[in-house]
């Protein structure tokens, strides 16, 4: 496949993944949304099967990151060239704007039905439970290092390429609801910039601040997590 | 097969498709059901896994597109014979009158427990959370586009066929958690047409008005999101 | 594979169904239990995923029909041995009874911490929401047909033989949440005679009534939807 | 595979184990936790899925028991070389100490926000909904043994590797929903020991006491359960 294919589906599946997985927590965030309130089982299925969903649809064209924490982490291991690190990441960063875009297109009645400033930032970027930075970061590092573990070791498995994206969303389901309860779960800075720069920028209605004084713990957290797994992964004599 | 066959697998398709679809709703909204109140989830993965064994069911005999909106799309991009189109989307939508009715006998005695007709509408046909037109068929033309652009993303991976149709039932699933809160995700005018005319001729216990003021949304957003999603998956030069 | 080996299958296998599906009901229904109020998606899940499971153990030594509604329906559709019907259709009773005494024994500390007769018996066999024997009927009938037509569907498909148990787990989940809502969905007369001759003879603390004048209900409806389910597969010229 | 390879992968596999199955508890249990009141069916699948990760995470380096009482049923049976029985159920009883320890570093800052000491204990190791040794004792008994007679026919089918852990995660959310009210399903000797150790050991803000009065229950139970499924399993003549 093209570069320029590659390229293309790192930006449309990020746009899907940000788009289904934005979008499950404003159905439940949103006053009036016949999602709401249907609470955390509802919004980690969501992430996680539009996570397959995503790696489904960018899978035919490329190799499907749509993390800059797994492309780092790939890269590192030398199993990603490195001349397409930066391009895929533009991307990906670009997939989420749009996707972040299209979910408020998709919700557009609803933003000004809702007064909750934390619920609509909350259906674009993540935000701690408890705002503590170096925890915050800490539970991004724990998260995103058993997301990639998980990634490398699925890779290793007799699987049908068919059948690895499914699992990779189960992946994702399950560090959600066991790893997501501190910060959110961004495990994937793209995932978290893009929809917090459609916030900032976007006119959404009710809107409140665009919390820029966190948006680097799920920047940094999930980079190192993801090297952390590579490393581990690097080093077992298998 | 014979164009009959495939034919008939449309109804007995849509039909299935509806009977799950549209009974958990019915189950979660009617008053004394045992699945009164189970929620947002229930109904998402009820919809999903429902249409996932409407496939298995329809996908012996035919094509099972079993939704208008894919019917066209894939006409559209010559992948279908368009002298069956028409066929097909008659038989889809008496399929969706039948399905329909059948849920109405299934849950017989529960109609006359409730005196709430927009959740015995409901049960039947969908409508907006908040009501505008416009917004309600940007929704719905988003939620399409994703369905149609899954489906043939999924055609492009390396999957068994009998896998397949579950997958396709997950796609529902993580559409409707994602992207249906603002309308409950029709998608497919068939499954909203269908029922609306059974809403409208059965003697339902309680019922209201089937509001046909809204029923062209649910069919024109669905065709125009499958054109769309169709026409860019023929662009990319994969 | 022997007949006494098939034979014993039955019985394992809904021994097991039974444990793992009343079992859930238990769970939920039961005062100070860890499950309690998990609700009706826990238990439309807990019935399929058991279900997928007993297949999975009763598969390995015969057909694993555990249900006389599908042993049954294939006899009438020759493809079963009529000589092999009636010690089926016992195995699975006994099974029934066997995998509902074991319920009680793993549920033992909280029987006593209940008072409500009616959850107690809901966690042996089933009662109507609201009660009208041919209404009531109906709703099995409707059930059972989509739980047979699914069951000889998917056998039509090109699916692995170990990917078949799950998927019939994903139809009984389909069927508990879309259709189970007016009858508790017995669709299989063993999972209901054998628990409710159980929750007769057991000494289970603060039980009431067995309510054996519903018990035909879930025996007759079962074995007439799977027959109709049978007949049409047979008629389609596929 | 070397034996130390597989040494270490369970430990490995029973730390992510421990990590993401007592990380949802903790996600539910905790205040101000994102996944707080997520209830039942958040528990039961972040365990489930967490068990399938962990296996797939295991799997490619050993044969990914994780549980001293699925290690003690294939050594039984014969199945497994008895010099690595100790080694296997240390590691195992270290990784559920190091998995543990995670999840108090990834929660860091919830646990001084909840005074429930009993909340804390459980999101480290389980406690019987009510107290009776011989009836607790039986259920993990009664789970344990479905449990094992589950993981060995799964062994039986027609299944393939990269499938298999997916549905042993399916067998264990079936375990949680259908038998884990009464105890919360320990079902592992390693996944309640060594996280009841870490309790002791670690300073966990507003933590109670370990309970270990009842730690023997959930070590003696599973054991005799893995035994008599293997038992069973060796005299059925297949």
């Amino acid at each position: 496949m093209s570069d320029n294919l590659q390229i293309f589906s790192e930006f449309l599946g990020t746009a899907i993944l940000v788009l289904l997985g934005d979008g499950v927590v404003a159905g439940v965030n949103l006053k009036k949304s016949k999602a709401e309130g249907a609470g955390w089982i509802a919004i980690t299925v969501g992430w996680g099967m539009g996570l397959a969903m995503a790696v489904y649809i960018a899978g035919f064209m490329g190799p499907a990151h749509i993390n800059p924490a797994v492309t780092l982490a790939f890269a590192a291991m030398g199993d990603f060239s490195v001349g397409l690190v930066v391009p895929f990441i533009i991307a990906q960063i670009l997939g989420g704007i749009v996707g972040a875009t299209i979910v408020w297109l998709a919700y557009m009645p609803l933003w000004s039905e809702t007064d909750d400033a934390d619920g609509i930032l909350a259906s674009f970027a993540t935000a701690p439970a408890v705002r503590h930075f170096t925890a915050n970061m800490v539970t991004e590092i724990i998260g995103t290092f058993v997301l990639v573990l998980g990634l490398l070791s699925l890779g290793e498995n007799d699987l049908s390429d068919g059948f690895n994206p499914l699992l990779i969303g189960i992946l994702v389901l399950s560090i959600g609801l066991s790893l997501g309860g501190p910060t959110g779960y961004a495990i994937n800075p793209a995932r978290d910039l893009g929809p917090r720069i459609a916030h900032q920028i976007l006119p959404i209605a009710n809107k409140g601040s665009s919390d820029w004084g966190y948006s680097w713990v799920p920047i940094v957290g999930p980079i190192i997590g993801g090297l952390l797994a590579a490393g581990l992964f690097t080093i077992i004599p298998f």
